[in-house]
């Protein structure tokens, strides 16, 4: 475990706190005057809770209603064709819960059971075939966890710190543990032909939602999904079969999946060359970059989560991902980049899946720049944003992985900044 | 990763169906009579689906109303102090999603606010101490996978296969990422004073729930948790605050966490010695039993996940977990135990967390008796169920980790049965 490093102020988070005048120590400084909440009975140690027959499927708590998707109006021509962001300035650990992890759809979700559900796979096969949803599930199933991110998130950043809170900047990503069967045993079953080189992934929904992958990654490591964070997929996440292509960006991962075609070339159908492409300084466009390079950003303290305590320990989080592999490395500074150093990596740190980081520190309580900056097991570095416009301009949407500013002023509130 | 196997009867697949009559490669079986799902089109992909602004948090599609937790109404006087058991036979992969993981209380789930939340230290401490939520949000947080599992987990087989149903035989058991601090550093906080031997954990409901704890534990791996699955923890696990007590049974896991109280021996009170004591066969109670043994379950198929279609590819899946620490094997029999083989453990192989396993066999359509057997890192193996008896009689409640065995009739019906 990469966590056990042990807090290095333990014996100053009493007497610093009580030094500095706040209620950290809440039991000796309480002592005085009595807190009704200890001292007197309360209805919920007196009376009788929520039976177990009671809610058969839960929610979240009333008290974390603040903490779902969200969309921005203005952001897209329609809400059939657009997308919102996950809570992640709300979250911890490094699941998402299906409930509130982001959604990104062409035509609306649609309701699609699994006994209408149908997968063809054809073209450059020896056997065209079509998979009933019980078909599929006749294949040996694998467990694997990976991190979708839109090729868009944080894309309103090219052009300067224009939205605030960390779920709307960089919230266009989740992270779940899939089951399903790779992609390559149903490829095999239908046999491929030696010219085969693409596959072309459709959804079942209006949009379709065309996709063109190299064979190559077909067969690496893309899964045929049914199941996430141990549940069915939910309605808006694909439900029943959506792909997912560990590393890439997420408009790959093709949900209602209806068919994957086998071509010598790729399509390039009007999705993947009008969108998603990467437009440069010099007015060309890059297109194909699929993989996403490795990035991380602080969650908390960040815009929507403000520190709402006094000087003192303070507890710094954020998640970092690589496209590439697993991230070796996350660096925090809080001095706006001229000095950095290591967070811990807390829990797993898996390849091509968020990663949890922890930067615990005592706060003096005046103004920080804080950001943070992942480096992946191939030694890539995050870069900065100067950087990255160097090359690419200002007027780009996609593959921002720049280091996100956030200015924490000393009454704790923070706001989304540049720096130069 | 240890799911890497390639599939042994892959070509199999297609020409055994086929050979077989069903209708697994329903392509090639369905060119002579067109399916309508397929040449014509439907109105998921004519119209347009939910918007994005829709739904802000998620639950499961309407197909999947049937994976709930489900209680047992006779099992318990009271649907207060009563117990629900987890979905397991519908469920995939390692997690559990919150919303239908099985609860336990002992006076029902009780609604508890941050702002109203407090935890107070004291016994045998330097200083006693109250700590509000935030105070708690200023220790250095970790990230752990752990599975929770009720003591009485399969109790009722004590005395012959009673229930039908993995859910309601097995299901009292989830497994959920946590995010929260370790309970050691809050005792460090308060100084332990050198007579201290135990803790003694309450909750804020009703029943307190009252649990005595070796220090010794306490201070290795039990987690002061705020967060479950990426999100806080839901009302009926706890919010805003309970305790992971990984390995060691579930009531141990207080929720709620209202007090630690340090002590120089066990408070050893009611709920610790009425119950979750083990009746051994001449009379006498075993007690302080924490430790879950290494067990595991076949979830599918199981009575309420039936096979659905005929002879060919058919995929055993089930879990496996050990309190002791990680899983090393899971064999899978499907004669009765007369023969064994090792299935696939799939995804994460954590310590004190669920492991899934796969199994992929060739079924010839007749009856079979499945089973599966864990073996953990210690080279301790999951015992029969008349290996228990031997030693504890028939009249237990608690810590019956036996080997559960599933008769699969040729109709694909699955029953809950015991063999000699």
């Amino acid at each position: 475990m990469s966590d056990e490093k042990i807090w290095p102020s333990r014996r100053g988070f009493l007497t610093g706190s009580l030094a500095a005048g706040t209620a950290l120590a809440a039991g000796t400084v309480r002592a005085a005057t009595p807190d009704p909440l200890i001292t007197t009975v309360q209805p919920w140690a007196s009376e009788l809770g929520e039976p177990v027959d009671a809610v058969p499927y839960g929610m979240p708590i009333r008290f974390e209603s603040h903490v779902v998707r969200r969309n921005v109006e203005w952001l897209t021509e329609s809400p059939y064709s657009s997308i919102n962001f996950t809570p992640i300035h709300a979250l911890e650990g490094t699941i998402t819960p299906q409930g509130c992890a982001f959604e990104r759809h062409h035509s609306g979700a649609i309701e699609l059971s699994k006994s209408d559900y149908r997968l063809m796979v054809n073209g450059l096969v020896e056997r065209p075939l079509v998979f009933t949803f019980e078909d599929l599930m006749r294949f040996p199933r694998h467990v694997m966890t990976a991190f979708c991110e839109c090729a868009a998130n944080g894309g309103m950043e090219w052009g300067g710190a224009q939205l605030q809170g960390c779920q709307f900047t960089q919230g266009m990503i989740h992270n779940m543990e899939y089951t399903g069967v790779w992609l390559r045993d149903i490829l095999a079953e239908a046999g491929l032909k030696p010219e085969a080189r693409w596959i072309f992934a459709e959804g079942h929904d209006a949009s379709s939602n065309g996709r063109s992958m190299p064979l190559e990654k077909a067969l690496d490591d893309v899964m045929v999904a049914f199941f996430a964070n141990g549940e069915a997929l939910r309605k808006e996440h694909g439900y029943p079969v959506r792909l997912v292509v560990p590393g890439w960006e997420g408009n790959m991962w093709v949900k209602w999946l209806r068919r994957i075609g086998v071509y010598d070339r790729a399509v390039e159908s009007r999705e993947e060359t009008s969108k998603y492409t990467d437009l440069m300084k010099d007015g060309r466009a890059r297109k194909w970059t699929w993989v996403m390079d490795a990035k991380s950003v602080i969650t908390s303290p960040s815009p929507q989560a403000p520190i709402r305590h006094g000087p003192g320990p303070l507890v710094i989080t954020g998640l970092a991902w690589s496209g590439h592999g697993r991230i070796a490395r996350v660096d925090v500074s809080v001095d706006g980049g001229n000095s950095w150093a290591p967070a811990r990596l807390s829990g797993d740190v898996k390849p091509k899946a968020l990663t949890r980081f922890h930067y615990d520190m005592t706060w003096d309580g005046s103004e920080m720049l804080i950001m943070s900056r992942a480096i992946d097991e191939t030694g890539y570095v995050q870069p900065t944003k100067a950087q990255l416009r160097e090359i690419r301009g200002l007027n780009n949407v996609y593959h921002n992985n720049a280091i996100q500013v956030w200015w924490v002023r000393a009454n704790g509130e923070v706001e989304n900044v540049e720096i130069a």
